[in-house]
C-alpha cells in the first residue's frame, strides 16, 4: 500500500513502530497538536471526546487500541491472552453508542485472532497487530481508490462539499475529500466552496482545514449560501459523503446535505455520493427505514457558552436527513462509479466485493 | 393609526417628543435595551452595525437621522438648512448599501422638504420631522394591512420563515411575520419554524424572541434543517420579507432565502414575499440588477472572539441572494396579494399608490 503513504494527503492515526499518535481533533483548526496514544483507557477516551472521529477512522482506532492491550498483555498462555484482548474488545465498544464500524472493527480483529490456531502468544500477539495494520490499510487503500475513481470526474474548476467527510474522519484521504485530493495531486485545479456545517461546523473546522493543510484552495460558506453560490453556475460537482445509504440509494447524510441536492438539481449541477461499499446497507430497502438520531438542543441553542436562543423557543436538531436517491447523479465507491438505476450497481459491486473478500 | 397601535407587537423605534430610542438588536437574545440616538453619526453607526436593521425600519430610521439633524442645524436660512440636511442624507444613505428602502425614504423626506416653499426654518425643520413621523405611522399601517391580507392565506398549522422580517426590521409588525401576528390574534393556531440565519443568527435571536414574546409558537432551526422540516409536508407555506424586488418579482433578501425558494418548490409549499410597496423597484428591471453587499469574512470565521474557521482558508461572505420570481408563489403587501404575473400587478398597485399619495 505504500503507493497510498506517498501521497497521504492527512494522517489522522499515524503508526511509527510501536507508537501510535492521532491528531487532536477537539483543537482543531485552532491548533494541530499530535498526541501518543499508549493505553487502551487514552483509545477510549480519545473516541469518546471526538479527539478522532468518523465512522471509518474511530474502527481503525479501535482496532489499534486491542493492538495495545495485545502488547499490555502478561498472559502466559493462548487463553489468557485472548481473555485479554477481550476485555478490551468490549470496553472500546463502549466508548461510542452509535458508530457501526466500531463494533465491526473490533469483532473483526478478534474473530480473526480467535481463528489462529496457535498457541503462541507472540504469534497471537503479532496477529492483533496484523489485522490493525490490514484495517488501516484497507481504508487507506478505499480512500485512495475512491479518489481514483472519482477525480475522473473532475476537471479544473470549483466543488462543493458539505460537511467532513475528509481524511481526518477516514484514515487519510476521505471519501468526499479523496477525489478532491487525488485531482489536486493530478494537478487538476480544484477550488472547493464548503458548507460550514451547523450545528457542529465540521465544513469551518475541519475540512477548509485539512484541504488548506493539503494546499488545496477552499473558501467556507454558510450553508444557507449554497444556492448562491450553485446559481452562479460556476461549480461543476458536488461532493458529499453518507452515513447509510439504502439498498434503493437513497442517502443518509449530515443535516443540509438534502437541501443542497435539492438546489444541485435545481441548477442541473452533478450530486455525487463518495462513500466504501461497507456504507450500503441492503437490509434496508429505503431512507424512510433509516432511523434519524435528533442530538442535544444545546448544539444550537448555546456557542462558546453564550445563549444565542431565547430559552422560551423550541428547537429541532436533527443530526442527518435523507436525500432520495433521484436527486443522487452516481455514487463513487472504491470498486467505482455507481449510476442509475443503483439497486443493481449495488448489488453488483457488492457480489464482487464478497468473491473477492472470500479469495483473500 | 390608533387601531394599528393597540395591538403593536413590539417598537423597534420609539419616538416620545423629541428623545429618539431604538432596541439594540445586538444585544438580543439576552438583554433588551432601549439606547437614545441623538446624533446623525449615532443613527449611521446604529443602522451600519445593525442595532436597528431590517428595509423598513432602517429606511424610518434615517428618516428619523434627517430629523436630528434639521434639529441640529444652526442654519440661519433656508438654503443653509437644506444644505445641511442634504449632508446627512447623503451620509446616512453610505450606512447601507443594498436597502432601496433607506435610499427611499431618504429622497422622500428631503424631496418633501425641498418642495415646500417656506423660507422660515423652524417650518422647514417641523416639516423634517412630519415627514419622518408620516413613514413611521404610513410603516405601521402598512405592516398591518400586509398581515390583514397575508393571514387570510394562513389557517391552523405550521409556517417557516428566514431571517427576520418581523416586528423588529420595521415599525412594529413586520413583514413575513404581520400575517402571523395578525393571524395569531385572530385565534389561528399558528408555529412558527425559524431559520436560525448564520452568520449573523437573526433567525435566533430575533425572530425567535419576538414571537416567543408575543406568545407565538416557534422552533429555532439551523438553516440547513429547512430541507428536512419541508420534506414532510407539514408545513403549509413559506413568509419571507424582502429587502428590494425588481420590476419583474425577482426578490433579493437575506442569504439562504433563494435555497428555501428552490426547496419549497421541490415539495409544493407555497412560498410567499411579505413587503410594503415601498420595497419593489420599479426602475430595477430584474434581479441580476441590484448589486449584493458582500459583508466582513470575521462575521463566518469568527464567533464570540472565537476563530473558527483557518486563517488559510478563504470566506464569501455575502448578505443577499436573489430569488428569481419563478420561485414566488405571490407578494403579500399593504394593498392586497399580487399574483404571477407581477410586473402588471406592481404597476397596476402602485399607479394606485401614486394616485392616493397625490390626494393625500
Amino acid at each position: 500500500m505504500s503507493f497510498a503513504a506517498l501521497t497521504l494527503p492527512i494522517e489522522p492515526l499515524a503508526i511509527r513502530g510501536e507508537e501510535i499518535t492521532i491528531i487532536d481533533q477537539t483543537l482543531l483548526p485552532e491548533e494541530e497538536r499530535r498526541v501518543v496514544i499508549d493505553t487502551v483507557e487514552a483509545m477510549w477516551e480519545a473516541i469518546r471526546s471526538l479527539r478522532i472521529r468518523g465512522a471509518p477512522a474511530i474502527g481503525v482506532a479501535a482496532a489499534f487500541g486491542l493492538d495495545i492491550a495485545a502488547r499490555a498483555s502478561s498472559a502466559g498462555d493462548r487463553d489468557g491472552f485472548l481473555a485479554d484482548v477481550n476485555v478490551a474488545c468490549k470496553h472500546l465498544a463502549t466508548s461510542r453508542p452509535t458508530a457501526v464500524n466500531l463494533f465491526w472493527a473490533l469483532d473483526r480483529v478478534y474473530d480473526r485472532v480467535c481463528a489462529d490456531p496457535s498457541f503462541d502468544v507472540e504469534v497471537l500477539r503479532k496477529r492483533v497487530r496484523d489485522e490493525a495494520v490490514a484495517l488501516l490499510e484497507e481504508d487507506r487503500a478505499a480512500g485512495r481508490a475512491i479518489g481514483e475513481h472519482g477525480a475522473r470526474l473532475l476537471r479544473d474548476g470549483s466543488v462543493l462539499t458539505h460537511c467532513n467527510a475528509g481524511g481526518l474522519a477516514t484514515s487519510g484521504y476521505g471519501t468526499a475529500l479523496a477525489p478532491i485530493y487525488v485531482a489536486h495531486q493530478q494537478g487538476i485545479q480544484l477550488h472547493v466552496y464548503a458548507d460550514e456545517t451547523r450545528p457542529l461546523l465540521q465544513g469551518s473546522r475541519l475540512t477548509s482545514w485539512e484541504l488548506s493543510r493539503a494546499g488545496v484552495s477552499v473558501t467556507v460558506i454558510a450553508d444557507s449560501m449554497a444556492a448562491s453560490v450553485l446559481s452562479t453556475g460556476k461549480v461543476q460537482a458536488v461532493i458529499v459523503g453518507a452515513d447509510r445509504i439504502a439498498a434503493n440509494g437513497d442517502v443518509a447524510n449530515k443535516i443540509g446535505t438534502l437541501g443542497v441536492a435539492i438546489i444541485a438539481r435545481a441548477y442541473n449541477v452533478p450530486f455525487y455520493v463518495a462513500a466504501p461499499l461497507s456504507t450500503i446497507d441492503i437490509a434496508t430497502a429505503t431512507g424512510a427505514d433509516i432511523p434519524i438520531e435528533e442530538r442535544a438542543a444545546e448544539e444550537l441553542t448555546m456557542f462558546n457558552d453564550r445563549r444565542i436562543i431565547p430559552s422560551a423557543s423550541g428547537v429541532f436538531n436533527p443530526a442527518f436527513d435523507i436525500t432520495p436517491h433521484t436527486y443522487v447523479t452516481a455514487f463513487i465507491t472504491e470498486r467505482g462509479v455507481i449510476e442509475p438505476p443503483f439497486a443493481e450497481g449495488f448489488l453488483r459491486l457488492q457480489r464482487m466485493h464478497r468473491e473477492n473478500a472470500t479469495l483473500r
